[in-house]
């Protein structure tokens, strides 16, 4: 956690008030764990400032839920906290690409993302997941310099986070912060398989 | 996410499901952002499989509510899912140590770690966040190796994660998943300052 003190003050003409309250745009990129799990947990922080939370999920497959979709759909019932959206892009999505119809998920990808550019126009939520979105925009299927641009002009107070490896260049040049989860060990070296609650 | 294909078959006579069972000791390590919103992340997928989750804050000030707190109190209190407790160990605890009665200060952080050792021997929790764990490591406050030994030791299936910046070599040896979270942008650089919802 950062202590608070910025490292320099800025000349942007901005009251810290104003400064404070600037919507962030981050990504977290890197080929370890951790990039989707930390949104989800920043998302945690939404909820309990009653924001309106929107999930968009690129590559998981409409099948797979994992542990952080339940827990979020009971905080979204919930009276207290904000409210959340949880969308999957596309049914038999595959991370590694190495099945179902690859032009279908490039539509299906498209799609997602012109419902996130509605959303961002009409201000629809406070809290933008945009899980393992560098996929599509490093497969050609998204047109990255329309995703910053997009980005970098959305009305109001709307907060996006974008998770995924190899983060395009202008992205992390756009974004506010940016985290590259870094690899020191992981069990899978070892030859541990994946576990529940642990990988999902 | 891992692809869930082991690099290597290791030869440790374990079966498949044996090692797919072997509980996880985490250490989420680096100076950026997202080392303990990774790891409530992980809770997320504990609380979803109904674990029971541990979570230890070791420098946070008790008045220092996260929103990650709140979100996990209201899930620990649903009649779906896992139980939460959530402990902050110590009153006017400081990040920066800047403050506050440096004495008490140990002594409180040594009866935190007396009181998970008593808790991991007894097989209390199924997850076990060790939040900021690494500083009374780092200051000597708790001697690592006492640490390790007892985490390596520990019965049953406990899965432990330990967040905190400057893990100690004799924890990053011991661990089977080590993330750091490198600093690649941060929006302090350019003056701006935290803010609710997003650093709380």
């Amino acid at each position: 956690m950062p202590q608070g003190k910025p490292e320099v003050v800025p000349g942007d003409g901005l009251t810290t008030r104003q400064r404070r309250n600037r919507p962030v745009f981050a990504v977290h990129t890197g080929a370890m764990k951790g990039k989707s799990t930390a949104a989800f947990g920043m998302a945690l922080r939404a909820w309990n400032q009653g924001w309106s939370i929107g999930v968009f999920q690129f590559v998981k497959s409409a099948k797979w839920r994992v542990g952080e979709e339940s827990a979020f759909r009971a905080l979204g019932a919930l009276d207290e906290g904000g409210t959340v959206e949880w969308h999957k892009m596309g049914e038999g999505w595959s991370w590694s690409r190495k099945q179902g119809n690859e032009e279908d998920h490039a539509a299906n990808a498209r799609e997602g993302w012109a419902e996130i550019k509605r959303r961002l126009a009409g201000q629809r939520h406070d809290f933008y997941v945009l899980d393992e979105f560098t996929y599509p925009l490093n497969w050609g299927w998204i047109d990255t310099a329309e995703v910053v641009e997009t980005i970098l002009a959305r009305p109001g107070r709307q907060h996006v986070v974008i998770t995924g490896r190899n983060a395009p260049a202008e992205l992390v040049a756009a974004a506010d912060l940016v985290v590259e989860m870094t690899k020191i060990k992981h069990p899978m070296d070892a030859g541990q398989k994946g576990q529940r609650g642990i990988e999902w």
